[in-house]
């Protein structure tokens, strides 16, 4: 059963990147991928910070955080 | 044609979840996958300090290196 991976970027250099490498590459028989731009989508920094994103590029899976390098810090964007 | 992505780790929490979350979680037709513990084998420290790697877990991919989350400096396993 594929569970959810949220990937949460800002269109920044180090966003695309690791959307490149990671978001696109996950094993689709595994995940199911949801790319959120929080710049364009800001009604959905709440529920990133929830989870504990505090930068992004960041994945969300089973409500864990995981950052991937450092891109912009979530306050820079609302 | 799968290229390959190196998963550099030291048996940490942190680097036990990232390997589950994302190592094991790649697309097999995209990235072949390898799995180095740097705790038991420190003379390939060098070539992940070469790569960028400041901390484990993380992966180098294409000579760039992607920290996820934070769970050991690489200065702390020599």
């Amino acid at each position: 059963m594929t569970r959810k991976a949220i990937f949460y970027h800002a269109g920044c250099p180090v966003c695309i990147d690791a959307e490149r490498q990671f978001a696109d590459k996950l094993d689709p028989n595994q995940y199911q991928v949801e790319i959120v731009h929080l710049g364009q989508t800001k009604n959905r920094i709440a529920e990133a910070e929830a989870a504990g994103v505090k930068s992004v590029p960041a994945f969300v899976i089973d409500d864990q955080a995981y950052h991937i390098n450092f891109g912009a810090d979530l306050t820079a964007l609302k």
